[in-house]
């Protein structure tokens, strides 16, 4: 079985050296927030993941979920058992507002357990954490009515949520959906259609489940301006106020897939089932956009949480396999080889590995507080402010996040040689989890699509310019700092790069939309180095710090150093050759006609 | 299911414009090739893949193989009457000699058959195409006898073979193996012992399988030195000459494996089981390591045959698929979305796919005919020379084209979106099929190793440089034939990348073997993206030769140029990357105590 340390000691690094909390007093929760709080939240966060979810991990891809002919669905073994000290714990509703049972933590610090709950079984979390986003709409668009049924029971956990968008013949263009919604008399919809790719869709592991479902109220146009919201219970309340009336909303099939093979990804049939609209008609996206943006952040979240997994497990295997000598003479002359982890190209592999979970990780903390300043600034142009970041590095933490997550996956497998390959080590497994994240929740290429030209196009790409500028500026910090780190010459090229790709990007946006997009995934990924690089400079400072101020006894601090060198010599060279892609001509992808694939 | 058409048009445009025949009448059975006749065995091996192993891929995959409990272990349904299919067509023994049941086709042309066969189906295919390889080690190292009893057989497919090497604490480093041979006074030895990851060790296919395996003779050193390599046969001869008397030799269980489930990967088991010495005592790695480089050539061969299938369903799939619309207006204004491969990042994926493709596939006509100048030059110079190019590149286009054709199988997967993710779709599988590819048969950080260590260490890296020198000329050649061309310009920047990483590692390995290795896997990839620039040179040629004589109705010669520029202008430019990181210092990557990951 994988083993699994959740890296709590290095969120509190984080928390106390890259957030400076007492700049962020003002956000509301924020003034008597303890951090001694956060880190006990932490470690019994960690507990779970460790000692309940990591366990089914691998049982739960064995055994799968099962559809049964009444159309219920089991989940794998423990699973209800998991999902009831997640509830009971109070995990569900931990960053939901305190009004319905929440905890109201702070994202900043919650980005954590969501990392601790993903990496420790990627499946169960499928389940899970989908009760604060959807607060947020039912929030910001339900009606007093519809906070008070739904909002306790969604954010305590007691009931599931899932939401209905894709289609068989629609997923990125869900304006094509078919699902139609017939207005009652009581003011309710019927609504018919059928749902795809649908998690937690069905499961046994709440007494009631929460469908919020795209749909098509009769007569509306086509397209996306025609999408309404509905929420839909399986099980409806009786007279009696019980939900104990089953909806006719079932689960037709669940899809056998390449993994998750514990989260159970339905097609759901409405026939006629009763729903409620949540806010205007025909303004279903409004609040869509901004849930799917929280996923997105919570996909990057998942992806470095899968990448820490398979690091910490390759990590433990080249320490432990015996295979070979050193290329410098034997390390280990008594035993019979040496083990892995004195092989460069093994070296090179963790380092690239963990230099890249380190500083992800710090972009997921640093997100997490341009969120917490979105909702709890009490200043309305901090938070726009905010707001605009956070729309423009959504696309990159989705993205970029989950294309490395998934390619540290295959390195760390990699490092098993051929026992990699087989089921019983458990790292396979992880390869195949996570390659769903490039995939879901927008694909990757659609990400790039968002940034270059919905992002890029407002205001002349003003807020990637002023990230750069954020960046330049902690650039000549830096050169002050750690002058003889090569992180600050490394950045200092890299953010040209990001600067010159950004303006061209920019320019050519604005008059050939398809010849800026060739260039789409090659900005994600400038982009993502970029960030990382800038997070790498703020740890820097900070472990430069702890190192001058004599608080190295373990040399963790010194490492951090060494593993930023790695990064600003190995990983940020990266940027040029993108910077490249992107201004090539448009003609070697667009001129060649169809006929020709 | 996956549809599949084999490239037979293109490989035989690679014979007549790559090859160049008339230069290679010299070479041992060219003197008469007809180039007809290789159409007419491409086009049967083509519809033997299409039409009866491709229907079986998906079907293995889902049923997998099943031992028994006495050892016996049932290959998926179909894999039977393929296999008769295959060794009746006469396929088993198409490169190997006459004299033997061969039909001593040049590997030059074999190896299209080899990708077709691995691109219909991955498990079925590592059951066949050992005859060859097997053959020669027999040959060279064999007694008359052996070849008389086993040689005939073992071509035509009649019986199976398969190598037993690795061990459960030994795989790379093979000279840790425990597995003893006891001699016997009839000159036989008794094997005890047990193997792992042994593809094939037990089946169905065939009546009897010959078991070559690594074992070290009672008193012999430890270390590579001390092993011998047996022929050991399931079934062993009794008196009355019929090989009917089972050997000491069972399958203990087979292993369950991230993909290529059609394919009997199985724990194997010798109890003073009954083998032959095959050449001299101690010397058995001598003919394994001629038959690792057979394997390795094919390993990438299989890369690139998945490569093409998976890209074949991505542009069909991004042609049917209806979603969105396009960023220049509608293209199919009456349908209600336009097809996915209107987008220009699909575009890009699809553009970098096919170019990989055609440049990797013309890489392996090249290498197959210098493979067929070592086996079949009558001046032994010309042979040797060939014989130390095969060394430089066998490790490149081993790890290159495995460790790209997986990132392929990905790239291709995610243009199905959510349905890529799906067995049903099929294309998940390739994925995890092909993922064995850069661990089997010599991890890829291994082929590294060996590139910059052995291969470069000789001579000063001569083989290099006379690479180097020839691809040179080739630039020069083009700056005259395809002056407008962006890829000579491109190949020009390089192929100093090369010269300059190749100096530089020669010069570092010769004083620091470990800081040398810490570029092995880029020095790779740079030397792969050369190779495959080289070839796209020349093609480009042949391409604009049939361009100015009007040979190009169909315009695929004008596409072959496109995608010569897209190789040139977003694939390419990754050689300065490489370089950069290959004279990073090494300190990044060693300097950290191993406590310190």
């Amino acid at each position: 079985m994988l083993s699994y340390e959740p890296p709590v000691d290095e969120y509190m690094f984080l928390f106390k050296e890259l957030v400076d909390l007492d700049k962020h007093r003002h956000l509301r929760g924020f003034a008597d927030l303890d951090i001694d709080v956060v880190e006990a939240v932490l470690t019994e966060a960690g507990k779970l993941a460790r000692e309940v979810m990591l366990p089914l991990n691998a049982v739960a891809d064995r055994e799968g979920c099962t559809r049964h002919p009444d159309g219920s669905v089991t989940t794998p073994t423990g699973f209800g058992d998991a999902y009831r000290a997640y509830a009971e714990g109070g995990w569900a509703g931990l960053a939901a507002p305190e009004q319905y049972g929440g905890q109201d933590f702070p994202k900043t610090f919650a980005t954590a357990v969501m990392e601790f709950r993903s990496a420790s079984n990627q499946s169960f979390d499928m389940y899970t954490g989908w009760g604060d986003s959807i607060a947020e709409i039912l929030m910001a668009h339900g009606t007093p009515e519809q906070c008070e049924t739904y909002l306790t029971r969604l954010i305590t956990g007691e009931w599931g949520a899932t939401m209905g968008l894709t289609e068989p013949h629609c997923g990125t263009d869900v304006g094509l959906l078919r699902t139609r919604a017939t207005p009652q008399p009581d003011g309710s919809y019927k609504i018919t259609g059928t749902k795809i790719f649908n998690s937690g869709g069905e499961h046994d592991l709440t007494d009631n489940i929460i469908h919020f479902v795209l749909a098509r109220i009769d007569g509306d146009a086509p397209g996306s301006k025609g999408i309404s919201l509905f929420l839909m219970p399986k099980n409806l309340p009786s007279e009696n106020g019980e939900f104990d009336q089953r909806n006719a909303v079932s689960c037709g099939s669940i899809e056998h897939k390449m993994g998750l093979n514990g989260s159970a990804t339905c097609v759901m049939n409405y026939d006629e089932a009763k729903a409620w609209l949540v806010g205007e008609p025909r303004h279903g996206l409004m609040g869509m956009f901004k849930l799917m943006n929280a996923i997105r952040r919570r996909t990057g979240t998942m992806a470095v949480g899968v990448s820490e997994l398979a690091t910490q497990n390759a990590v433990a295997y080249t320490k432990e396999r015996l295979q070979g000598r050193s290329l410098s003479g034997p390390k280990q002359p008594e035993a019979m080889a040496d083990p892995l982890i004195v092989q460069p190209d093994v070296r090179r592999t963790l380092m690239k590995l963990k230099s890249f979970n380190e500083g992800a990780r710090a972009l997921l903390v640093w997100s997490g507080l341009i969120a917490d300043v979105v909702d709890r600034a009490p200043d309305k142009a901090e938070a726009a402010a905010a707001e605009e970041r956070l729309a423009l590095i959504t696309p990159v933490i989705k993205a970029y996040l989950s294309d490395e997550g998934f390619d540290n996956a295959v390195s760390a497998q990699q490092m098993f040689g051929g026992h990699g390959y087989v089921a019983e080590t458990g790292i396979e497994q992880l390869v195949r989890d996570c390659r769903m994240l490039a995939i879901a929740e927008g694909a990757n290429g659609v990400q790039g699509v968002d940034l270059v030209l919905r992002k890029l196009g407002q205001n002349k790409g003003q807020a990637a310019f002023d990230l750069i500028d954020e960046i330049g500026t902690q650039i000549q910090t830096n050169r002050k700092l750690t002058p003889s780190l090569s992180l600050v010459d490394a950045m200092a090229r890299a953010i040209d790069d990001m600067r010159e790709a950004t303006t061209h990007l920019v320019e050519l946006g604005g008059r050939d939309r398809e010849a800026a997009c060739t260039g789409a995934t090659d900005y994600i990924h400038l982009t993502g180095l970029v960030l990382i690089g800038y997070m790498w400079l703020r740890l820097a400072n900070a472990a430069t710090r702890q190192i001058d101020e004599g608080k190295d006894e373990s040399g963790e601090m010194a490492a951090k150093l060494m593993r930023a060198r790695f990064f600003a010599e190995r990983m940020l060279p990266e940027t040029s050759l993108r910077l490249t892609r992107i201004k090539a001509s448009a003609d070697n992808v667009m001129a060649l006609e169809e006929q020709c694939f």
